[in-house]
Parts: structure tokens; C-alpha cells; sequence
């Protein structure tokens, strides 16, 4: 078992592109209610199943177990209603890593960065380019973002 | 990628007890809709997280991994509203093995039979404590079983 705790932040400019190579995220929901959801990931030749039960909006029961690719895409392809491709950079800052999250299709132009962080109040380093923080706003979440793009707002 | 086509049946009378000894199954679920559900079951020390997405009444596809039992309880007490436990009594028949499971709790003193067939006219036995057809009563499946105790019927 684990908690997964994480903050989560708009982007205010164009600093962070070109630090470094995104990878392609390609992910759908098999369930989407605030207190559980079930994500299937595909990231190049690999894939898990996730299951994540709210605690509060920065905390999260976090379960992750590796699938075979072909599974993930079948799953994806015929049984998910809800599902997204984004482009993921991981860019490491003063100590920590912030994924930020360039959605395409009805969720473009949408970038979204994220920190995982030890405990809710644990400190770090704000980079230029980080915007206003979204932690609590609930339409951010990437199981409310893949039933209501971004666009449709 | 897998298709599990089964057929349900009630039992008729008690002939079938002690043919064999039965497991404890204690699981629950993540999610319940028709078209989908997520299943986390334990038996013994082992786990599984299950998906399983309707085609028919009689064909799922089902896709099965194996996760940690520390994990599986977890989610069961913390993120599971809907779970169950029954006895499990896998009884070969001329070739065939059917599964009866016997309810508890609420869903006591239903008693069902499973069985699993390569295709969905595949022929087998009946051994005489063989009861009702119920494949296409969608209230006897343990996803509506679940949230709909038998006794509340």
C-alpha cells in the first residue's frame, strides 16, 4: 500500500519546454467516481493498472501493478469510455522532479505540472515557470478532465 | 486477452455438499456498471484484481492479475463499498467442473453454480442437484449481489 501525495499547478510560460524529451502517455478510466478510480496506462512498452481512493485532494491510496501491453490496449480500446493522450517531461528542479502534462486532443491546450511530495507540507523550490496552484480545483483531475475536455468548458 | 463465457444455474437440493472441501472467497468491488466491473478477490494467500467487461449475458472479457494479499485487503476494507464472502466448491462432473458457491451474510442462503464453457453452445452433463438456469438474470451476478443482498429481494 501506498499514499500518494501531490500538489498540482497550472503553467504561466514556455520556460519548461525543451528542457527535456516527453514520453507519450495514451491512458483511460475504467472508473471515474471521486472516491476510487481505476486508470489504465500505456507509457511506449510498458503498461499498469492504477487504483487511486481519495483521502483529500493533495492525498491519495495509491496501488500500481505492470500489465501486458496488448492487454492494456484491448482494455483501452474496448472497454474504457473515458480516455486521454498527453505528452509527460519530467524536469528535475532544485531536488525535486515536476511532471508537467501537455494534453492534446479536447484537453489542448491544457498543461498541468505535478509534484510528488514526502508529506502534504513538505517544502520545494517553485520554478519560473509554475502558475497558480489547482490542487483543490476537482476539474483538473485527469478522470474529471477525460469526461469533460478542457475545451467543452 | 481473454473471453470467459459461463453459464449460471441455481442448485436444487443439497446432494452436492461434501462432494468436496470448499475455499473462502472474500472479495469485492471497485466498480459494478454492466459494462464493466472491478473485482478484487482473496483466497487464502493469494489475491487477484479482476476486470471484466460485458459482451453477453453469457461472454466477459476478463482480465486477471495477481497482486500482494496485504494490498488486496487494503483496498477491500478501505475502497471496496461492495464486497462479499461464500464458500467455493469447485465439483468435477463428467468432464466439467462446476463451481458452487454458497452466499453468506446477507446474500444467505443462495447458493449458485458456475460453469465454464470453451464456446457458448458447448454441451455438458447435468448432475441431478442442478437447478434453474438464472445466465440471464442479471441479479444473480455478484456484482449486483453485492449491492443488492439476496435477503433484501
Amino acid at each position: 500500500m501506498a499514499v500518494e501525495i501531490e500538489r498540482r499547478f497550472l503553467v504561466k510560460n514556455e520556460a519548461w519546454r525543451g528542457l527535456v524529451t516527453p514520453k507519450l502517455l495514451y491512458q483511460g478510466y475504467l472508473s471515474v467516481e471521486k472516491e476510487r478510480t481505476m486508470r489504465v496506462r500505456i507509457v511506449g512498452d510498458e503498461a499498469w493498472v492504477t487504483i487511486k481512493g481519495y483521502i483529500s485532494d493533495v492525498s491519495r491510496h495509491e496501488f500500481e501493478y505492470a500489465i501486458p501491453v496488448q492487454d492494456a490496449l484491448t482494455i483501452l480500446e474496448q472497454m474504457c469510455p473515458f480516455k486521454m493522450k498527453k505528452h509527460r517531461y519530467c524536469i528535475e528542479h532544485q531536488g525535486h522532479v515536476f511532471e508537467v502534462d501537455e494534453y492534446f486532443g479536447d484537453n489542448a491546450p491544457l498543461v498541468v505540472a505535478e509534484i510528488e511530495l514526502a508529506t502534504e507540507d513538505t517544502a520545494f523550490a517553485r520554478p519560473e515557470w509554475l502558475g497558480e496552484e489547482i490542487t483543490h480545483d476537482g476539474r483538473f483531475t485527469n478522470a474529471y478532465l477525460s469526461q469533460h475536455p478542457y475545451t467543452t468548458w
